[in-house]
């Protein structure tokens, strides 16, 4: 029996990959300018994983902003002049900005669910980012609780549901990455849904074929069949 | 009876403020070569407070050396080269990597009330940061709740202790930020402990004078002091 159910945020709840997608092509744009073509985004992501390591960045629109000025300065050979490292930082300051557009169905389904089930989000990223974003976005007043971490493994699920008191098998999670919302969430025994968003970071890419070895789990099109879903497990879970 | 005892982190259980400063040298030095002789962290803290509005870059490292760049580039008039930004990014990633030294009586005084009293950390700052820096400041297992919040205000104080069920009149908060450890939840009717560090982020400093308005609050010189403390207040209560 479900009872709780516990939300990714971006690119679950709201769209986000694609503002990093868009800083991305103005990244290009402007190396272009210094005679730099090809593998901007791949430099990127090298300074990006570079950056992640023990005493890293982490995630974030922070981090991507460093990641970016340094990436722009190692490309140049440190020819990038100051005024479009100002640019890139101001690239960063509107996606800041930028209006929260919720994915279609979420602004029906999050309510509907909140009126019978316990809803949270589980989040990574920027605590002060995240906060941010949750509460312009008019949607936190669904959710019990609200755990902003810097990563989601096996280990920090499981010190979740403990800390909350909540069983793996009462505990339903959704999200559009598999590495963070659905394998590890599945792997402890947890319904995990994968509703995935059409763009991916790399870094949240596993293989892509499902091999034997994955724990199940549930893939939707869209958020909007996952009131359906939650009572037919329940049904089947009554019989 | 006081049974939580909570600590800020930075600059109450290690050095912190410390490293900022060496950092503001360093840009100093660096912008001197530009000809830009005084008010160099002054400017630096006006950039700080205008990153910290609405949309923010909150608190932590990774603002921090945002708002260096951009005082560079904005104090050299965009006439900062890319190898002396690559510079300062240098300078705060050998920050993240500086060893965390404890303060003054920390390392005896946290497992001694540990064994008495449930300790905690609220600590403002960056998720990642902060929580790599308690893990290696090797204090975290005498630690049952780490909270890092995007704000310490009355209003997030209160919704700590109604989380974690915890009374005002049982709980202790010590740290060396009158504006965030001690005033808001001395204001709460808890015990308040300032210990002040020998320097102040300008953005943690409130009016030098204490005034009548102020609720009271409890202030000690250095951490060794605080056992004895909570003892008295503690015997104060049985009798």
């Amino acid at each position: 029996m479900i009872d709780v159910i516990a939300f990714d945020a971006d690119d679950t709840l709201w769209h986000n990959e694609n503002l990093y997608s868009v800083a991305q092509d103005r990244l290009e744009a402007l190396l272009a300018h210094y005679g730099c073509k090809d593998g901007v985004r791949e430099a990127l992501y090298e300074t990006e994983k570079a950056n992640m390591g023990n005493y890293g960045y982490g995630y974030g629109l922070k981090s991507f902003t460093l990641s970016m000025i340094e990436t722009a300065i190692r490309l140049t050979g440190g020819q990038v002049r100051a005024s479009d490292i100002q640019a890139l930082i101001e690239v960063t300051k509107e996606m800041r900005r930028a209006p929260i557009r919720l994915l279609d169905h979420v602004a029906e389904v999050v309510p509907a669910l909140a009126a019978s089930y316990a809803l949270m989000v589980i989040t990574k990223g920027d605590l002060y980012d995240q906060e941010i974003k949750l509460s312009r976005s008019g949607l936190a007043p669904y959710f019990r609780h609200v755990e902003i971490v810097s990563e989601k493994n096996k280990v920090v699920y499981r010190s979740l549901l403990h800390k909350h008191q909540i069983a793996a098998e009462r505990f339903l999670m959704v999200g559009n990455s598999l590495r963070s919302d659905v394998l590890p969430v599945a792997a402890l025994g947890g319904y995990a849904v994968h509703v995935p968003y059409h763009i991916t970071w790399e870094h949240e890419t596993v293989g892509h074929q499902r091999d034997a070895t994955q724990p199940p789990y549930i893939e939707l099109e869209h958020l909007g069949q996952l009131p359906a879903l939650v009572e037919r497990l329940n049904r089947s879970h009554d019989q």
